[in-house]
């Protein structure tokens, strides 16, 4: 446990460091050609600079990932702005005459934002420090490749990888890497063994692989088809040898306990869970629209429904002593995946240790997804699935469970899935924001239309149309009424649950409905149809999506509107 | 457990039966003179007379009662439509020339649909056959005086005693009672004995006395004063001989209890909990603004905060043998109060037994409010208090507990204190939509800016405005932020939270909150300011009202909106 005693930044700063090491650890036989590093204040332009950036970023509604994946941004930085970028870039380098050149070494000396944080990528060396606190991935994922290379993160977070975000680094270079860039170090693409997915899927960023749900299979059935069932990868999809794995558990008030799959499986009563996934940015497309963010341009397709099937969290806690009467301050579980960054650093979570040990929590250690194997892409061999909590938390592939008194550190709980006011962006977002909202858990009630498809046209003369769609709330809370408006929400119309009747508080499920709407009398034209949910606890969804519009792009609740339109009569 | 068993409406009409022997007890010697009752069909002139109510009814936003006191809504009826409608009652009396008279025992033959349904009041006799199913607090609550006099209700539920409901009574004139009026079965004011209430509560409606905080003392400091708090009787207030107390504990899975105060008191653990409490209707003033309904005109202030000190539910019904593992199919706990209508027929709810056993469901029956003995109005010597659900379901005068696999039956849990669509009405709710829609229990997210007042003028030049108020949200979510708006939420500022960090899923308080608001530069004129909050779910308020309304009237939470000014340079 000694490492969850460590802060967040130190020990990205400690892994940081040895992912350096290993990176250099080809003995480096270099002159030292020494150049003073000191360079004028760039703060002015930077500021500048970030200005331009986070326009950008907000404008562009591109396939972007979170977390990690927000290095995506990168990737619709638009020409002209880089351009721009890059003539400032090279007045750089002419007022300094030539390139000075730097050794490993010199770079591995800027390694904190006091020496200054330089980096290396491809035989350029750049000072980054005033960019870490602007990165919008973090400045904490930024200082992982401080003093060292970022060839193998560029890697990893392959939306790096165009010529925009290139010219952008440039703006950045203050010399050249002594020798060159090193044809040994050449770093191997970590998603060459990627799995085949269907071609169905709606891609919305390739690596890390990032998919949705096509609109018109979304909610027909009572289960997503596995195939077809969105992926929300953080990272590149481990390969796991079955008969290697173990899943280790410890933490406060437990013994140490290292299982194997056939022990899961042998040791604990099975139980199955219908319950839905979703993705905390489903429907950010719907931001988008307003002010452009950062993210996977996601629709409604990020969300599916499956049955689970596997071992319950708490009988496994409870194996390795977990005692609820006597847990002695242990307020959350946390977890970790076996997908990794380049740094070792895992993907990880955190729920409430009452979700897990609640008798009604229902929270699955997971073997198999609608009956059949976990896939890869789902987390083979072993995922959590906590149902009424947000996907974010299901963590795949799990290697690691650990009760504390602390909620998870990983970046996913503490710098991403979270949402702030409207006011709050890119530009101004703080720390103190970070830290007073609290990592989204339980999902709001959200509801959206899949049939029929947004811009359908109708026949002249329709007067009523088949809708159908699917809504859902988290915490358990059953969805007790859709209703539809064919008229952007001056009246209602009320859907036909398909799956009412979930259990009180266990509603882990989606609602799927249909009504066949009526249209406006003797109608032609454009039309609105919008939807909205009500849950069990008569919460229901916001209007309209620019007041509830946030920096990360996250719930999304709003009234789901599309346009359809009838056909005037010839 | 027989009685709970019948349906309500068997368990109405012998209840009825049961009341109506009582009032006719005294032996009536009249002599009989047969009449035929049998009258030309009303149907068609029902139906003009119910869409004429209803549309009266929804025009009208005074101060109106839920469930019982829907008859309040007669208090409202206009004097020129009641004026065509006892001209009506007048054709119809001159048609038959002179009017008939009818024995109690003619009037007592008429008690069921099938034969016709009489009721009688101050001497006269009416047909009121048509108008159970159109009336506002439910067809069952006539069926209570069917056969019998109406006096005792009407004594009862006092907003009926106004010249416009009486005019509408005559219009179902039938005949005149036989020997007229009987002094001697005049009927005492239930509400004689009313406590003394602090002067400074807004009354919505004296008898049932039903009164809110006045909205410049709420959410002043973290407990509203006991004088102050929120009153919402039904009935009247029954007054409690402490020694004789004694608290009824049965049903399945539970041995016979009766404990008395003293027992109370002295084998259970204390506990004290700090909760909000809100009636459903609180803001049902703002959804009169766009469609008026019947219930009590509640602002901002049907809500308060106390410390409530008691014993836990659970340890209660532990006491009484329950046991959790073993609880076949038990999933309700009903509760009566000691406030009863003229038929005996208790105020009366019910919860999940999840909310009532769970670990941290910190169900209380409590004792005192804010360290001081409960007073008469808020349900001494003991009510039950159920944090992070709608007040409704905290029942005062505690005199029964009961677990059972239903619901309770009671008018409040089954024909109140539930939400339809907009479109469902007065006019057009059934059976179905009472039934399908689940008894409210959490309440959803809400906010309301106590500070300025609405209507506020503010000098010349005011750059910005403190502004002050309280969110909450049920089932213990806690509230996570609040969002203050001066331009009708296109832009939004963060308030800061009075006292954030109440436990997660425990939060059962208030949350106040204040910010100095900036206003728009160099601003005169009108602003209207807005406020909305959002819950640890992430679930938060919709933008109007309109969408949200309701034919009852209950969880308004659309933002709360206020209009104050900028006084313009001189």
């Amino acid at each position: 446990m000694k490492r969850l005693g460590r802060s967040l930044n130190s020990a990205l700063l400690h892994q940081s460091r040895q992912a350096q090491r290993t990176a250099s650890a080809a003995p480096s036989q270099t002159q030292f050609i020494r150049t003073l590093s000191v360079l004028p204040s760039q703060a002015g332009a930077e500021k500048q600079h970030k200005q331009a950036w986070t326009q950008h970023l907000l404008r562009l509604g591109l396939g972007l990932g979170a977390g990690a994946s927000l290095f995506a941004a990168y990737g619709g930085f638009s020409s002209s702005h880089c351009e721009q970028q890059a003539s400032a870039g090279q007045t750089k380098t002419a007022q300094s005459g030539s390139r000075p050149i730097y050794s490993e070494d010199d770079v591995a000396e800027h390694a904190t934002k006091d020496t200054g944080v330089w980096v290396t990528y491809q035989g350029g060396v750049y000072d980054v420090t005033n960019w870490v606190d602007q990165h919008p991935g973090g400045g904490a994922r930024i200082m992982l490749a401080a003093g060292g290379a970022i060839d193998p993160f560029w890697a990893m977070y392959a939306q790096h990888k165009t010529a925009e975000v290139r010219k952008i680094l440039e703006t950045y270079r203050i010399g050249d890497l002594e020798g060159g860039a090193d044809p040994s170090k050449q770093v191997a693409d970590p998603y060459a063994n990627e799995p085949k997915r269907h071609k169905a899927l709606l891609v919305r960023s390739a690596k890390p692989f990032n998919a949705e749900t096509p609109t018109d299979a979304l909610g027909s059935g009572p289960s997503t088809p596995n195939e077809l069932f969105y992926v929300r990868n953080h990272l590149p999809v481990p390969h796991v040898e079955p008969a290697a794995y173990s899943l280790r558990i410890e933490g406060e008030g437990l013994r140490h306990v290292e299982l194997s799959l056939n022990d899961l499986k042998t040791k604990f009563k099975r139980h199955s869970v219908s319950a839905a996934m979703q993705c905390s940015g489903n429907r950010r497309h719907g931001m988008n629209e307003v002010k452009k963010i950062q993210g996977l341009d996601w629709d409604i397709g990020a969300i599916g429904s499956a049955e689970w099937s596997g071992v319950k969290l708490r009988d496994v806690l409870r194996y390795a002593g977990f005692d609820e009467d006597n847990s002695d301050g242990v307020a959350h579980v946390q977890f970790e995946g076996l997908d990794s960054d380049i740094s070792g650093t895992c993907y990880g979570a955190s729920i409430p240790i009452d979700k897990a040990m609640g008798s009604h929590g229902d929270v699955i250690l997971a073997f198999s997804m609608n009956g059949r194997t976990l896939s890869t892409d789902h987390g083979f061999p072993l995922r959590l699935v906590v149902p009424g909590v947000t996907g974010a938390r299901s963590v795949k592939w799990l290697s690691r469970i650990i009760t504390s008194k602390e909620e998870s550190q990983a970046h996913w709980q503490q710098h991403d899935y979270k949402a702030f006011s409207p006011g709050v962006t890119m530009d101004t977002v703080t720390e103190e924001d970070w830290r007073s909202a609290p990592a989204l858990q339980e999902s709001p009630v959200t509801s959206a239309i899949c049939e029929p498809a947004n811009g359908a046209q109708l026949e002249e003369g329709t007067e009523e149309v088949a809708v159908r769609g699917y809504a859902y709330s988290g915490g358990g809370r059953n969805i007790i009424r859709v209703d539809v408006s064919p008229d952007g929400g001056k009246t209602w119309h009320v859907a036909t649950l398909d799956n009412p009747g979930q259990l009180p508080y266990r509603a882990w499920d989606w609602t799927r409905w249909h009504l066949d709407l009526p249209l406006p009398k003797d109608h032609s034209g454009p039309l609105e149809l919008c939807c909205r949910a009500v849950d069990s606890s008569y919460n229901t969804q916001p209007d309209t999506v620019a007041p509830i519009w946030n920096m990360r792009g996250i719930v999304n609740n709003a009234w789901h509107r599309i346009n359809i339109s009838v056909r005037a009569e010839e």
